[in-house]
Parts: C-alpha cells; sequence; structure tokens
C-alpha cells in the first residue's frame, strides 16, 4: 500500500544510507518515537506515530503522537500544556524509528503522572527477583489537576 | 495468557505506581528496548525484546534482543565483538518500554553499519519536501569485514 505522506521504503541498502527519508510503519501502520529532551539528552517518553502524526510534527514542530490506547491523534501537551518544541529530528539506520530532541513547555513535565520524564523507576535484581525503585523525585504537577479522572 | 517469566500487568494505578515490575509486552510478545550510551547519554539504538531477552538481559548483564527480521533471540554484539554491558535498566509509566543504559565493548560501534549509534541522519524539511542529511563522522568499522554479505 502506498502511503499518501511518505514515500515507500526501499530496498535495505538505500534505506541505510539514501538521503530519502522513507519512515517504515509496521503493520498498525505505526513507527516509534523516542523523545529527549535538547538540552540535557534526558530521554522523556517513548510513543508511537502514524503518518499523520509524523508529518504534522515535521510541518508544525510541534509533537502529534498516535494514541493507541485512545485510538487517536494526539497533540502532545494540548490538554496538560505541556508541548513539545522540537528541535531536530532523526531516524535510525532502517528507518523504523524517530528521534526528538525538544524542549517542553508549560510544568516542563513529559509524563501525564506529572513526572518530568516517564522513566522514573529502575529495575532492579534482588535475590533472583525483579522490583521497581522509584526515584526520589516529586511530580511537577498533579495529574488529577490537569486530567481529572482522564488519566 | 500468563507469562512465564513475568507477571502479568496489574491494572494501570499498579502500573504506574507499584514496585512490581510487570512488562507490558505486545501482541506479538514484544516490548520497545531504548539503549543509550551509560557515560555520554547518546541515544545508540532502538530494538526490541520478548520476554527471553529481556529476562536474559536482566540475569547475565549484557544486552539481548529479539530480531524481528531473523526472528531470533539475539545475543547483541555477539558476531561484532561489541557488546553491551549494562549498568542501568529502567522502564516507562505503563511498563510498555525499556530503557538500557550500557557501555558498549569491542569497536564502540553501535549500529551494524559501522556507526557509533543508530541515528546518523536527520530529518529536514526543505521547500515543502523532506530528506535525510547524514552527520559528517565515518564508522567505526567496515561492516562488510564483521558480517560479509549477512547485513
Amino acid at each position: 500500500m502506498t502511503d499518501p505522506l511518505f514515500p515507500p521504503p526501499s530496498d535495505k541498502k538505500e534505506l541505510e544510507s539514501s538521503t530519502a527519508f522513507t519512515p517504515r510503519f509496521d503493520k498498525d501502520g505505526l513507527i516509534t518515537a523516542i523523545v529527549t529532551d535538547y538540552d540535557s539528552g534526558e530521554l522523556l517518553m517513548v510513543a508511537h506515530m502514524n503518518d499523520e502524526a509524523l508529518a504534522k510534527t515535521i510541518a508544525t514542530g510541534s509533537s502529534y503522537f498516535w494514541s493507541r490506547s485512545r485510538q487517536e491523534l494526539w497533540h502532545k501537551g494540548a490538554t496538560s500544556g505541556t508541548r513539545q518544541n522540537v528541535h531536530e529530528i532523526r531516524t535510525d539506520c532502517d528507518q523504523d524509528a524517530i528521534w526528538l530532541k525538544v524542549t517542553v513547555a508549560g510544568a516542563g513535565a513529559t509524563c501525564h503522572t506529572g513526572m518530568k520524564a516517564c522513566f522514573y523507576r529502575t529495575v532492579e535484581l534482588k535475590d533472583g527477583k525483579t522490583r521497581l525503585v522509584r526515584d526520589r523525585i516529586d511530580p511537577l504537577f498533579d495529574s488529577s489537576d490537569i486530567y481529572g479522572n482522564k488519566t
């Protein structure tokens, strides 16, 4: 199926070395998007984009994703005010992942829980069992104030 | 279906706030894995893990993934020598992504193309058209020396 917004992926060699941007969406029409902080480099979130979300992100310089849980286009920060200003977009060798370097507006929190980043817990192994250990950092906003019962 | 290696995900609130590590594999049994350089923080690669890859990574401290193209467990660096020593593992709010902070052995290249990282091209928009612009950095190894015709 030809994507209306992006040209189709070519062969492996072309994908890796050419100057043609031919993103590879998966069978659900999605591509993985990694978001890092432009200044600190910190990993903020991982989400997914469909072709429309990717095209709108490129055209507007503000991050759009596809919400798999809500099955709708998602302008990041539209509700919470924490929009992402996109400074740079990269893709990987086989063009099946997108990397956005952003600055975050509003309260500066990327995660819907109010945390600055979504990765606020480490996985630790002790006595053969895994557990999560939470960073000793407070949320930047109270998610119930922003989303009510929607989260 | 109960996963034999990890406990099943619980409800949204538990996923976000508890200390139980209950990774959410997708319908293909995979979870997204983000790999960054432990020292510099640079984004090196994005890949996928099945439950076995994740369990082996946690148990051994060396990165394992699931190769979707080869449909097999993939000990990163087993062929090229560029194994990943895992310093820290994190997960995100809804436990459907894994973040590994690693140091890379051997030639220090993470990408099979020989580049240090897979994200060696930016997406640029000019006159309404996108194109890729490659970093002016040389590969750390010649991939044909390592993989022959396998890449």
